[in-house]
């Protein structure tokens, strides 16, 4: 499994991954899930990928070499679309869904007949001079959707643990550092409680119109920010945790009880043992 | 989509469930998934269900009226095990685990024929006097495991967005209400990160050793004690997130650096634009 989250903020993008692929429990390697691809001062593009590996490599090499003629650009010039010379992000992310689907034309048939899905998900993100950065996901067949103002951040792999952070911290005008921290405590809690997440974490933090990356960190048990953040991170929610008063049922003096049986809803059905019945 | 866990301490054993069941996200109905069943100095057991409601709420018909004649007693007896005359949670367990079986026989065919899962879990514990209390998890093939000391809580449905705070503070002996406000936390998070988990709650505490239920409460938005909960964790939360230093990069002052690219993994691949490769 995987676990990625990319954020998009005014003051730029946090992508964040880990390595951990695994087929099953016992056979668990560590491969790096991100790719950096800059072209300084014209454009700095990050993929994230999730799911099949043998599919999310095959993407990868495609979209590095390849000159996808089969997508012309928008403005009209016969040369091929690539990522390199894409005029805009959202070219770049077309480019990125035809070497998905390129891959499933060489490979669908024979993984559907060995019963393998199709089945990779992608974060593609950056900035194209000329226009502001911006942030996608991409789905196994090609398609993709963009992070808006509302929806900020993209996760994909074992999303679920450390969405909660997320959901709580996120919005498009917090820093980018304190981003970039949020993104490594939604991360604490997914290698906590997964065991196919795990470390090194692979962490770039984008400045806006800067088109390059200076803030490219590979983040193993020896970090030590991150080994502080895990430490603190577990030790100060465990004080809030105590901070919080215990429910008090009927008969205690606290100002919040957990009052029982007199609400809106009725209680829970109890059934009674057949002979306590009274007929 | 459902949220139920439960959890057992030394002190006695916590059930909690949300009501909110779904087909698609214009069809949300409330259904209370958790079943208390006492016969009061004898016995005391709550099942808690996720999955396919038709074949949930089967189960706990039929678990509630039939006599299961095919499972005999372990003691030998010629009567029909029942929930209400078995003498320890395991063979309880057992008459739960053929109620699934039963409705498999019945309606599993017809099911499969509508390419509809037989998709059930349930979680069943409680205390049947002259044993221990115990806990199992019990699957949609009518199998099941029982919890112990190391693994002291099941979850079933949207079970992976509440988990890092239980794996976080609950082990056998914490106090009974800590375990239900951590149980609350857990559930405050699925509810803040899944639409298909939704109020009211159904809690239940149960006594080591009491053999009834006198610590049940149905939690809608206008418990005094959950919105305290709720409203208390989630500015606290923030307030550690805050309270932790953001990374700094390279030439920052702090003691805790998020240092970059010299640590013992080389950083991520970056690619250069084909033209900026000096050959």
């Amino acid at each position: 499994m995987t676990y990625c989250v990319a954020i998009k903020l005014k003051a730029g993008l946090v992508f964040l991954s880990d390595s951990r692929t695994n087929a099953g429990v016992d056979q668990i390697s560590t491969f790096r899930k991100m790719m950096v691809y800059e072209k300084t001062d014209d454009r700095f593009m990050v993929l994230l990928s999730a799911g099949n590996l043998s599919i999310a490599q095959s993407v990868r090499e495609i979209l590095q070499t390849q000159v996808l003629r089969d997508e012309a650009p928008h403005d009209g010039s016969s040369s091929g679309l690539t990522i390199w010379n894409a005029t805009s992000m959202f070219d770049a992310a077309r480019v990125l869904g035809c070497a998905v689907r390129h891959i499933h034309k060489r490979d669908g048939a024979a993984l559907r007949a060995a019963n393998v899905d199709f089945n990779v998900s992608l974060i593609f993100g950056g900035q194209i001079k000329g226009e502001g950065m911006r942030l996608f996901l991409v789905y196994s067949a090609g398609n993709f959707i963009e992070a808006t103002d509302e929806t900020p951040f993209f996760q994909i792999g074992e999303s679920k643990y450390g969405k909660p952070v997320l959901d709580r911290v996120v919005h498009p005008d917090i820093p980018l550092d304190e981003a970039a921290k949020c993104a490594l405590v939604s991360m604490d809690s997914t290698l906590k409680s997964n065991l196919s997440v795990g470390l090194p974490l692979d962490l770039v933090v984008y400045d806006a119109n800067s088109f390059r990356g200076d803030k490219m960190v590979c983040i193993d048990h020896t970090n030590a920010y991150f080994r502080m953040m895990h430490e603190q991170w577990g030790i100060k929610l465990r004080e809030v945790f105590d901070s919080l008063p215990d429910p008090v049922w009927n008969g205690g003096t606290t100002d919040t009880p957990l009052v029982s049986q007199d609400g809106t809803y009725p209680p829970m059905t109890k059934i009674q043992s057949p002979e306590d019945r009274v007929i």
